[in-house]
């Protein structure tokens, strides 16, 4: 494609130190223009330097992005938005790269995503890896993208919440985002999806035991992965004991009653299932509204969430605040101090 | 009292239009100081003044409320908090007078402050209402205290959380806070809290419907209350049933296991097996530190909390974010702009 010269400039091209004459900046804007025609008109390799753009944290290239955005938003695609989570080993790309497969093979076009938590420690990046999933790697039908790496799980989320919309513009109308049960990854990946999938294993009859609070009323499906061979049973064990379980809590919002599966993604049983199941979710939510007042509602909270996080990274960047901030919080331990006037004192600093 | 004289004109004498000169504010000084003396030596007029201080939205009693919480706080004697939640109707005001006399019988000294959520809006105050507690209010160990009113439920909460570190001081070793099933309430009470206790009445059969989630979670206790006359059966029934459903939630991190009970407030009977319950949780969290580190995290919270409050309420009352803001909430809603670029359009009004 000829238009693919012009975007590959705009990432290697984005120099910030030489960026500073209006032709160069007419220039980019240009370059811009051209990288969302050919995002949304599904050229990969475009929406790979799209997201590369979203998750650079030169200033330059993040102003440009939101630009990009712009221009991919009006063409976001009606999609269904599927998060994935799981402890580590529980299958989770076994689990991606035969849903994924099947859904292809219906036709679909899937994105597959990630928020990886430990990314953002360790820069680098665990999920949504290519080499996992090799088979859907090679799907004309599907892209994958490693997790995005960053400062804080918020920088990752934010993230891959704007790759999203690039998916979506590029055609893709399946998104599966996926994350593992670590920290505050769950929540994060709840507010961006449209549903919600806990992977389980088959354990010793205390299903519920290790599962993360709040993480169950999350979830609109549990699956019960690996139930084959030996496992058969104890995965149709565990399925009992889990629907038991839901049908103690009260109902969702969504009118929606989760259901619990089994399935075993390397032998690709129960997977058609759980596609039936996404679906009767959609029509449902589509019916009764709930689908897109939730995304109106995830809209606003990304919102007040994304000034949240700009206040208070501000605060705790200034040189006087992080300065005190230990001290302080060592005379709370000794109870010295009541926790507000600990904070009165930090917020007094930051308006001299 | 002698002293009485002097923080009565504590809260009468300053109008902050008058205090400027600095014979003035060492006047004030010292009144706090005798203020604090008085509360900390068990005064309860004194107490309710200190209370009226911390809850007055006047800038300068808030200075000198701070100035009196940091005299009060080195004698914050050892206390348990307790938190009690339920529905209207539940019979919050009847158990909390039957389970406040029976501690004052044990030689106790009880406070019992509210957070009502109405409160922010109404400026009214349902909860802690004397009215509603006619015996306990004339307890000579007891202390009613109706919620504070405020702006936001942040508000109240902190003026109850300062509240509390007055009652403290004031010699009260055991502080009920009570709340209400409403939005974030609970929530905002399980973080000022060592035990928080959910009171259920018996329903008819399927307990744990219309039980607002993640109370469950929350609740170191179920007490099912009007386990009297004809209710006694399905009480007991009900016991079962939460009994049997809090099984299936993971371990605390307190390690206790919450129990369930069934009580008859109006019949005195089943409060002194929740004194028990809460004796053996004290015991518990004291010896295997939870106890500390739980009020330890509480500080940290709230010294977080407040300065995130101060940052958004500063942010959000600006007049140019408060013009653009329902504009770019519409856009939103209408998929024109990305959340991520809306919050960007609002920091930068900020930044000029």
């Amino acid at each position: 494609m000829d238009s693919n010269k012009g975007h590959k400039k705009v990432i290697k091209g984005i120099n910030p130190a030489f960026a500073k004459g209006k032709k160069q900046r007419t220039k980019q804007l240009l370059d811009i223009e051209m990288l969302a025609k050919d995002i949304i008109a599904g050229n990969h390799t475009a929406l790979s330097r799209g997201i590369t753009l979203v998750e650079s944290t030169v200033l330059k290239h993040q102003e440009l992005a939101q630009s990009l955005i712009e221009k991919c938003l009006a063409h976001a695609n009606s999609s269904i938005r599927i998060g994935i989570t799981g402890v580590p080993g529980v299958g989770k790309s076994t689990f991606i790269e035969s849903f994924g497969s099947y859904l292809t093979n219906l036709g679909k076009k899937v994105a597959v995503l990630a928020v990886d938590p430990s990314s953002s420690l360790s820069h680098g990046s665990i999920l949504g890896d290519k080499t996992r999933m090799a088979e859907l790697s090679q799907d004309k039908n599907a892209f994958i993208r490693p997790s995005a790496s960053g400062d804080s799980l918020g920088g990752v989320a934010r993230k891959t919440r704007e790759a999203i919309i690039l998916c979506e513009a590029a055609g893709f109308d399946t998104i599966i985002i996926e994350t593992v049960g670590v920290g505050q990854s769950e929540t994060i990946v709840h507010s961006m999806v449209d549903f919600f999938l806990l992977l389980k294993l088959a354990g010793a009859g205390d299903e519920l035991q290790g599962i993360k609070r709040g993480i169950i009323e999350m979830a609109d499906a549990i699956v019960i992965n690996k139930a084959d061979g030996k496992n058969e049973r104890s995965a149709r064990l565990a399925k009992t004991a889990f629907a038991k379980a839901l049908h103690l809590y009260p109902p969702k919002d969504s009118h929606w009653t989760p259901t619990v599966s089994t399935c075993s993604a390397i032998e690709h049983k129960g997977i058609s299932d759980i596609w039936q199941g996404i679906l009767s979710y959609k029509t449902l939510t589509q019916e009764n509204g709930y689908f897109t007042t939730k995304r109106h509602e995830q809209n606003t909270y990304w919102l007040l969430q994304t000034i949240e996080n700009s206040l208070k990274e501000n605060f705790y960047r200034d040189t006087q605040v992080k300065e005190q901030l230990p001290r302080l919080l060592e005379q709370l331990s000794k109870n010295e101090i009541s926790p507000f006037i600990a904070a009165r004192k930090l917020l007094s600093l930051k308006k001299k």
